[in-house]
């Protein structure tokens, strides 16, 4: 970067913040475009039949050309589980540690992208230079490894995105976070801080994991029985807690699940789990060792973090079926919106004879720094201005409320929406242009097709079921010449309920005839008229209201 | 009860066990049958489009003669919610106490029942004389006033059931417990013990209402600004502690929602809530008083319990909206599922400018005794044998391990499921039958028509939507007339989707073509030939799999 003045800068979010997930940053130097991240997020309960959701890049796809380079903080699906569909759009590079690009290549793979990619391993040494800026890293604790924050250097002073972080003084895998590092920034002078929200609703410190290690090793020594443990195949630190604990209580392991095998497979190889060959077994060999001597690991998608759970408790298991006296230990807290699928687990789990140990115990501690936390990362950064980031926008306005607390000003601390141009020129500051921004639902292989109107016929159909009519008529003499024929489905069950399809049927013949007698009917008049008595007669009859879909042939 | 031997006696559970709600338990005392409580439940997010669900009680109406009376515990809808279907069939006195029976006058009233009912009203002291037993009754307190237990003599000891309960040393609306008639009937000695297993999962005590009282007080002392409190219209004292708390702190109260209105009527009528009528103002006078003077209390049903907030947040609601600055107390806890919601809801109300006060502070305590009290009711029953109602699968075995632990044997416990028959025939002791038992999913009008294949359809159609494939053929030259025409709903954005329907609609148009030229096809193999060809070809082109619906109509 030769020392030139930055003329100006801005910050937009296109994703990541009014909920947590989907996290995506553009940061604009002058001309130059860098992203920090491209996540996804799991779809919520009304998005019916959508597989994920990634943030809309329109913005960033016009503005191509300019679009310099995308840095991932680490590798979790909020975070690197958009890249794929960046990357279909734009050619550029990507930077990355070592475990986060090695979990994107996985990533990539599984998508079937083919077309070829510039990933470029970086260390928190790294320093990348720009036309417009310098990028360095730091190391930060979060739940998985090899995660960091990235700073770009200005005139006007650093931009600091932080990732997810946590300041554990006990942390697993020898993880470290520099201190150091972070407060030499601040010192250097800090433009604008986006740091994480997930729990500044949360008063204190989040709980160290070395908490979560004495727990699980607790559940091995106590029980005289297999123990299965159940954890998110990407928290990689809890994969390496439960080997540990294993090796401990002399228990074998078994690796259920082909997703987690090759997350753990990867992991070894980069150096990040540590655990010897003779401790695996195959969990077909689960039943030729005594009980007490051995332990499964399991995981789940972050989707479905315990299907393979229910599947074993359901006896349905292809490999292995949860026995009474089992002791079940789900390490790992239900995402928002899954409680009720938890707490369905841990009672099919508790019916099939098994001892269930999660909540209650600390058998699981959040990768996101609490409120004390996020004030010192405030503090050693000793931002000019604040962009609360990953939370929902009750997290962010507790973010800012705590950053006051340290002394910052309210007029200094920006809680921004999908699509807010945060824009520095000089020593001014603004918020007020607005880019494209919004969800791009994924359905199968469909990118961004489907729309409210889909979705609002899915919600429709799933209240209350379809009606079909069909009429086939004569073109020209116009009158009936078959049907009508009624079909439903999720509507009612047609077998109790015939004495209403054939009074529906009727009803219909009555307008048909009565419309084509009279006058020059139009096929759309027609079809609105059979499907408002239809409306009317079914709700007068069932207080149901079912999609009707009137149609009409000619011959 | 004249003096005579009880041969035989039956415990049956049609609904409350397995799940938290639609409690009803079948008492069978030689010929007499009791029913204790009929009670509904809300639907899994799993059963769409479905209003309430209630337990399957074809077992009695087989047995309507024999069925001498339904005695209810407390007015909750998990205990009344099912009274109205149960009198459609069974024509049988109802008993309850007073505040209880006016919350089922004013279901019946909804629902629009307009048989005549005959409602007898009980209190503590009540004994109500069978030719096979005797019933009294113990006043326990719950989140509701006027909650009651039902105890049956019989020679061979009596049967008791709790209802939901909790032993609360500082409890609102100077609720007691009967701990001295509960301690009498133990000594007179208990055969079996239906008992609440809700909070079996939790040590130690739960704590006392008298918590939350001064929580809701501080809210409206802190705030400098208006306060709306958001309760269950069911829970009469949380509406009894604001009522006094707003009171102490020199504020009117306007009472926003029908629903909330009708009970506060009726319970002050009742003289369950005390509250002086000039503490009252309409909701439509709140800005005529200053911000410090003012708090509105709101409910939704158990259904929706943040409605009306979310429309205040949402600037929607007729006559009230969140301003800046307003203080929201959310004092009740999500039931199980609707915890997305809620935090949906807090959200919202952050974005409106409203500081939310909800789980961090105890403004809500559960009516559901913990672990000490359920060992508590144990010691003062003695029963010889337990069966945990009232409770998931996993509650009812936490409740069993409690019990072991006061010294009963756990060959003295029985973990039921629905329609599990416990029979008592002089000192033996069986489990085997099974009685007809299942949900009845309430859909509008229609009471029990709906059954898994109407709900598999509907959650079909809320994946993928549906393709409908309409063709005309003559009947005698087997000739396609017209069509085929293609209609989707919920499956693909319509308008971005041409290419993919012209390609199926031909694909349809070969099919057909090639079955009619060579043989005398059956339409059953014609449809399930283009259903399969369209699978396969919309799968492979948007790996999406709508249903499919081919219509043949004859010409």
């Amino acid at each position: 970067m030769k020392k030139k003045n930055t003329e100006n800068v801005r910050i937009i979010a296109l994703g990541g913040v009014g909920e947590i997930g989907k996290n995506l940053y553009v940061i604009e130097i002058d001309s130059d475009i860098f992203v920090v991240d491209a996540g996804l997020m799991h779809p919520e309960n009304e998005m019916l039949g959508i597989d994920v959701v990634i943030p809309d890049i329109s913005y960033l796809i016009e503005r191509a050309d300019r679009v310099k380079a995308i840095f991932l903080t680490h590798g979790h699906d909020e975070n690197i589980g958009g890249v794929f569909y960046l990357l279909n759009k734009l050619s550029v590079p990507v930077y990355g540690t070592k475990l986060t690009l090695a979990l994107l290549r996985e990533k990539l793979k599984q998508y079937g992208h083919n077309r070829k990619t510039d990933l470029r391993e970086i260390h928190s040494k790294s320093v990348i230079t720009f036309e417009s800026t310098k990028v360095s890293f730091f190391r930060t604790i979060h739940s998985i490894p090899d995660s960091v924050g990235v700073s770009f250097k200005t005139s006007l002073g650093s931009i600091v995105c932080t990732g997810d972080f946590k300041f554990d003084q006990t942390p697993a895998l020898n993880q470290t976070c520099d201190i150091g590092e972070i407060a030499k920034i601040g010192n250097s002078g800090v433009l604008a801080l986006l740091s994480d929200s997930a729990n500044a609703e949360r008063p204190g410190y989040t709980p160290s994991e070395a908490a979560v290690s004495g727990e699980i090793s607790d559940a091995l020594y106590n029980s005289q029985n297999r123990v299965i443990i159940a954890v998110f195949a990407s928290n990689i630190n809890r994969i390496q807690q439960v080997i540990h604990a294993a090796a401990q209580n002399g228990r074998k392991i078994a690796v259920a699940g082909k997703n987690l095998q090759s997350v753990l497979q990867l992991a070894r190889k980069l150096g990040y789990i540590e655990a010897d060959d003779e401790l695996f077994i195959s969990v077909q060999d689960v039943k030729k060792y005594p009980k007490r001597e051995v332990a499964i690991i399991t995981a789940g998608s972050q989707g479905e973090p315990l299907a393979a759970l229910t599947r074993m408790a359901n006896k349905a298991h292809k490999q292995l079926n949860i026995e009474e006296g089992d002791t079940v230990v789900i390490a790992s807290t239900p995402i928002p919106g899954q409680e009720l699928i938890y707490s369905k687990t841990v009672d099919l789990l508790a019916r099939a004879g098994a001892q269930v140990i999660f909540a209650q115990k600390r058998v699981h501690v959040s990768g996101h720094g609490s409120q004390e936390e996020l004030k010192l990362m405030i503090n050693l950064l000793k931002p000019k201005y604040l962009i609360p980031v990953n939370g929902e926008y009750r997290m962010q306005k507790a973010h800012s409320k705590i950053a006051e607390e340290t002394g910052m000003k309210r007029s200094d601390i920006f809680l921004i929406e999908k699509g807010d141009v945060v824009e520095f020129r000089g020593q001014n500051v603004k918020i007020g242009d607005k880019v494209p921004y919004g969800n791009i639902l994924i359905d199968g292989l469909g990118v961004g097709d489907i729309g409210n109107i889909v979705l609002r016929d899915r919600r429709l159909l799933s209240q209350d079921g379809i009606l079909i009519v069909v009429i086939t008529l004569d073109k020209q003499k116009k009158h009936l010449v078959s049907g009508p024929e009624i079909i439903t489905r999720g509507f009612v069950y047609v077998r109790e309920s015939e004495g209403l399809i054939v009074q529906a049927t009727e009803l219909v013949r009555s307008i048909v005839t009565e419309a084509t007698e009279t006058s020059n009917v139009e096929w759309s008049t027609l079809k609105q008229a059979m499907r408002d008595a239809l409306n009317q007669f079914l709700y007068e009859k069932t207080k149901r209201k079912p999609m009707i879909i009137p149609i009409i042939m000619e011959v």
